[in-house]
């Protein structure tokens, strides 16, 4: 228990529904005052996800206030993903090896994270934590070390700066068995995130998001909590 | 006229509505093809700044898929400013001198620069212009070129990097009466403007915006072409 005369700062964190966000909101848990940021973007399991977020807030007793719900599904409405654009097929991982993944949504890290800045800016909150995965992951350009690097410069530089606000990413270099590890570890409610890609009722388990899930939990040997059309 | 063998290159402009984004859409008028990118937040002219740049839209003879209209109202939902916040007062020039004004929106020109990137990566376009003005400004610190310079560095490190994509801030280091003066001479629709932030009939005439832009003109020795209330 804390005491009374030191009330913890807050983080905000973005949190899509998935585990990674989930994992990554039970780290910020342990020393900061939740405040969960969730956008949508008009991708394809965009209501699932926003179920997901919903429950793992109510899981941390996050009060109303410091929740906050966000669509820009202008992002869909730019396109060049095959997330935001039903023109696009969403290929499986055995299918799509060639560079960066058809599933890429330009610059989607840099918005999220302006929003959340904005937002911790009003609140004066103290860190903005984001699950961002670097070495186990897609190979998105707005998902490495050096981006996050570059962006605290902008928010050093951007803000009113009456208080400095750091960039958190705590799952930037584990793999994804590690991630399913802590969360565990950490007693975070996994059984309630979605990841998969392409479907809403069961996880898919071939799109590259599932793929690179489950593959975590073997690894681990931890069972994933959730469902999947395979199984 | 260009020949038809050297097609030129696309910029991605910000543009309110207002002289410095009509001046800076000017500007880049005479070496790309423009692409104009309208950001509302739920700021009070919000209506009015959209019919200009509507108007300034169409006197570039833009088509329509390269004009996108998007709004960030989470902005005003999160809060911060008097500019989105009704229960605030937009102060007069003269009644807020201490530091950064209240009509400061927190983070806003990242969040139009992060969509400004993503359509501008999906475009294919090489730059993207923001009519930023430093020298003779509100003090806004998202505002300074240290800012763009570091937002440079965040395009660099998170896009796609199919090409270089460059931030243009043409009117960074101008005074308001330059900005008249290139604005007359390259002949931007300047009459299509708006820039009052409190009024969308005539403008105020005594807001910090309205007061730095009619300061600008004044200076330049050139009347300005809009209608106030006090004139």
């Amino acid at each position: 228990m804390m005491s009374a005369d030191s009330p913890r700062s807050i983080a905000v964190v973005l949190a899509s529904g998935g585990m990674d966000s989930c994992v990554t909101t039970a780290i910020a848990a342990r020393d900061y005052e939740l405040a969960l940021l969730h956008v949508g973007y008009g991708q394809r399991t965009e209501a699932r996800e926003l179920a997901a977020f919903r429950g793992i807030a109510d899981h941390y007793r996050v009060p109303a206030e410091r929740r906050l719900e966000v669509s820009i599904e202008h992002l869909a409405r730019i396109g060049g993903s095959s997330l935001t654009d039903m023109r696009m097929d969403v290929l499986d991982a055995s299918e799509d090896n060639t560079g960066i993944p058809n599933t890429y949504v330009p610059f989607r890290n840099a918005n999220m994270l302006s929003i959340g800045v904005s937002w911790a800016e009003v609140l004066g909150a103290d860190a903005l934590f984001i699950g961002a995965v670097e070495e186990d992951s897609s190979g998105y350009p707005d998902c490495r070390k050096v981006f996050y690097d570059a962006f605290q410069s902008v928010i050093d530089t951007g803000t009113k700066h009456e208080r400095a606000l750091r960039i958190v990413t705590p799952l930037i270099e584990l793999s994804k068995a590690d991630i399913v590890r802590a969360g565990t570890e950490l007693g975070a409610p996994l059984h309630l995130t979605w990841s998969c890609y392409k479907r809403e009722d069961l996880a898919c388990g071939v799109c590259e998001s599932c793929m690179l899930r489950l593959r975590g939990f073997r690894v681990a040997g931890i069972e994933d909590p959730i469902g999947y059309v395979n199984a």
